[in-house]
């Protein structure tokens, strides 16, 4: 480090260090939310009574995705204040976020301070010392704000991520391939409710895209020694830049599968399955959800009933995605007839079926079983087709219940595992969902011109832009983070962190970039619509917003809270 | 009275009391934070200065919107009491409706405090005062809040409206065709992008519908002794229940070309024309916004040329609803070949031109001119497909010069009063729509089991219904306000406020529908889908959110700030 550096990581440092000073007076308010809550439990954190804290602690699991934010993004300023001669526009950039979190965090206090027994004095002292009033003076300031929407215009960016070598690699390479192959293609496949085509599918294939997370001892990309969540992450976000449901979310169901078979599957399912998973051959498909039970895993009926040599499977699932296309599908069913063991009854299976392009398909297998399956239309995240199935005595053989016999009820566990590394690939999306927004609207602002000036040199739209880049940034910062964790093994709750603020920062995002394009932006010739329609799953799939604040993570916070 | 209904009535004065008491601060806090700005502007609000003060501008505009909100909900609350024996879910709604709205004014003004020098001091005073504080208790509490949900469930609604009869039964009678006629119609109108078909409109044209604003002498059903802004705003609620687009937007066009004749056209017109937009015969568009102008209607370049006996018009037109289908057109040209005139150079006509259900389209006239026009295709509000339009040497009769010779150059200020009916209309078509949202929900909410209860059953679903009700009732009495301003020739401004209330709670409410919903509420098979991409056009059309809130209301806000 040269002394310039020195020196301007110096002047760096103290708004980097007020504002993880507050942050952290936040942080001991929401410690104080959490015991007030625990307290009037009497420490029970069972369902039922949990749910008569349901508002108050849907709040406090935001407020902890929102501070989980906020350090992250402080991390990176101080991290290019170290490396870098000039780091002014990350300082701003990660200031100005954690000045507008602060304001959303003291109102989500000021919603719940009555049930959670805070002092009006105690959250003062957090948002309102003379510390907190210097810092929220000068980043919230409009033009300090807007000037770094004029930086991140000037810059085409929201920041350098600083990658290592290979993951900058990784990311050019789908950089490249999402510019020219999936964009041109990814209006028409939304228009035109298409099923992902073979030109993006075959190179993707040979480009390693399935095997992400997957060891190279299986054909996958994934070290040997251990696990790799990063690599899927900036590749993930790279595809979702050109679309959501043609690209990005194609190594969401390897991923999830990949997962469940590496950490649960018997030595001959991994030898056998994973190399194909990762070639792309089979493709697959989760068949997890029911109808009537959505993101309460633990209440479904789908069975699986003994039979020679095998199983035999009865029921519906919804939601499946790819599960036309795919060649296998993950399918979770209750392997006890003991319906009160709830989610303890539940195993997992590797399910064979025949791929087809068709929006309805009947399969019919000799041993007499009958899989049949619907697409759902949907107003976006169009492109691999979300199916509702039906199974009628579908035959699996033994072979096919994920770790054999003893593995029997231990499906519900193994889901939720793979699941995490699903949530932490969802906030890839949202994130390069984001991103493809916030590009398209730094172009649309610098051509459009209103009232005599280019949109772009307007306070709000301004201010608008730098939102969308700190949010990205934010967001950015956050799935690297939690990447690293989960390769260290933990990092469950942090995936859900993540999801829960990536998701509603797209819907923001795309939401303001079809303001800004104003008519255009709702018009289907004009990509940001579908950005916005595509937007809206986010934070209902892959564990909808209320079941991970409340029954993930605010949970877990009141089980760790004193 | 009763002296039971009075003595309920007494219950319910304090909490309405002292709700007023702090909305009165916090006004007081907004009127301080305009002289503030007004102030460091040295009290020239021209535009270029103005504009330095977008971000806060925006902010206080919106205070203006909500406290708006907040009074007209306060005034339903106080009446419900005085003339009912039972008005505690009214009472409960009003005032969780405001104490949600405290602490949302509270984060607005934690955001600009230090751009308009606020004191914390008299934020304290205004939201954290004894008075405030026991209010906020009450109503923030989320059993509170969860029981007005259950309420709303229970009663299916959001409260009574009470309503004159004549508009009862004017309502009454558009919801049964609204229920019967529409709401089968309009998923698939929707999904297939249809032109909303004679099945639709020819009984409207036998309701009156297009003839609302139009007074009785001229074949509408407005009193000839002034206007009747109450009628258009229940039948376009009424209809909007059912589709936005195939039914409560046929108002809008009726609504600003009546209102434009009848203000500003000669006796001549207003007899020739003002018969057959009541009779809907011929329907009726707008072309007013440019291609390359948008809600700045000021620099529009599309030009009316004089030529023997009339006008020949030339250039291009965008977002003209309805365009295809119309047989008039109320165009907005530039008379005065002087573009330094700005707003002052344009002229309003009136335009024929053959009707077509063509998506795209070109007539020729004997005289020589050309009208092209091609329908934009939108992610929603579809049924009447909006245009973009090329006029070339398109001849138009001196007679359809609205005002005649002497009104030329009075066409801005004509659009200008014309579109406050049409943000009103607006305003009641997201009231419309939300409402519909609301009432799928409830029905979704009752059903749906998750977890092992009805979904209606949680509290955090029960705190988002409750959002929905008090949204939908504030809404309700905002426009019913309005529409009383309107007919007594004032409430320009109150007509912009209303439409950004309405038309971001329309966005939120449609949202937490489709939240609600889960994966179902993704689906295009059920309506709330459709709900939420159509009501992503209200904060963009009839005044984009930021024109209103920055170049109508910010600006009048300040004029008469001290």
């Amino acid at each position: 480090m040269t002394n310039t550096s020195a020196s301007s990581a110096d002047a760096i440092t103290p708004s980097v260090n007020h504002a993880r000073t507050i942050l952290a007076a936040v942080q001991a308010l929401l410690a104080s939310s959490l015991s007030a809550v625990k307290a009037s439990l009497g420490g029970d954190i069972s369902g039922d009574r949990l749910d008569r804290y349901q508002v108050v602690n849907y709040e406090l699991a935001m407020l902890k995705a929102e501070i989980f934010a906020g350090e992250s993004i402080l991390d990176y300023a101080e991290r290019c204040a170290a490396g870098e001669l000039h780091a002014d526009f990350e300082l701003s950039l990660a200031c100005c976020s954690v000045a507008d979190g602060l304001v959303k965090a003291r109102a989500r206090f000021e919603k719940i301070k009555y049930a959670t027994d805070l002092d009006d004095q105690d959250i003062a002292a957090a948002f309102s010392s003379p510390l907190a009033r210097g810092f929220l003076r000068q980043y919230l300031d409009p033009d300090v704000v807007a000037n770094v929407g004029r930086e991140a215009i000037a810059r085409g960016g929201f920041g350098q991520s600083k990658l290592a070598e290979d993951k900058e690699i990784i990311a050019s390479s789908f950089a490249r391939f999402s510019d020219d192959i999936v964009a041109p293609l990814a209006e028409k496949i939304h228009r035109a409710d298409l099923t992902v085509p073979e030109e993006i599918l075959a190179p993707l294939r040979d480009m390693g895209c399935f095997g992400l997370s997957i060891p190279e001892r299986f054909g996958g990309t994934s070290p040997n020694s251990g696990e790799d969540h990063l690599a899927m992450v900036v590749v993930t976000q790279e595809l979702s830049r050109a679309s959501l449901a043609a690209a990005g979310s194609l190594i969401t169901r390897p991923e999830i599968m990949g997962k469940a078979i590496y950490h649960g599957g018997t030595d001959e399912q991994r030898e056998k399955w994973l190399p194909k998973i990762a070639a792309g051959e089979p493709l697959c498909g989760i068949a997890v959800t029911e109808p009537d039970a959505g993101s309460d895993v633990a209440a479904m009926r789908f069975k699986a009933t003994p039979c020679a040599g095998g199983w035999k499977l009865n029921g519906s699932k919804t939601w499946s995605t790819f599960a036309g296309k795919s060649g296998i599908l993950l399918v979770l069913a209750r392997t006890s007839p003991d319906l009160s063991l709830g989610h303890k009854g539940l195993s997992l299976f590797i399910v064979e079926k025949p791929s087809t392009q068709d929006k309805e398909f009947t399969f019919n297998q000799t041993e007499g079983g009958t899989l049949t399956g619907a697409a759902i239309p949907t107003i976006g995240y169009r492109g691999m087709h979300s199916f509702t199935l039906f199974f009628d005595d579908w035959f699996v053989p033994d072979e096919c219940l994920i770790g054999g016999e003893e593995a029997q009820g231990k499906g519900f566990y193994l889901t939720m595992k793979a699941f995490a590394g699903g949530r932490l690939q969802t906030a890839a999306r949202a994130d390069g969902l984001m991103r493809a927004a916030f590009e398209e609207t730094i172009r649309y602002a610098l051509e459009r011109r209103v009232f005599g000036q280019a949109l772009s040199e307007y306070q709000l739209t301004l201010a608008k832009i730098a939102q969308m880049a700190w949010s990205l940034r934010a967001c950015h910062e956050m799935t690297y983070r939690v990447a690293k964790l989960m390769d260290d093994g933990i990092g469950q709750i942090e995936a859900s962190l993540v999801k829960l603020f990536a998701c509603r920062a797209a819907e923001s995002t795309t939401r303001e970039a079809v303001q800004i394009h104003g008519g255009m932006g709702y018009s289907e010739e004009t990509p940001v619509s579908r950005y916005y329609v595509d937007a809206r799953v986010l934070s209902i799939f892959e564990g909808a917003e209320e079941t991970l604040a409340l029954k993930v993570v605010a949970k877990e916070l009141l089980r760790t809270a004193t």
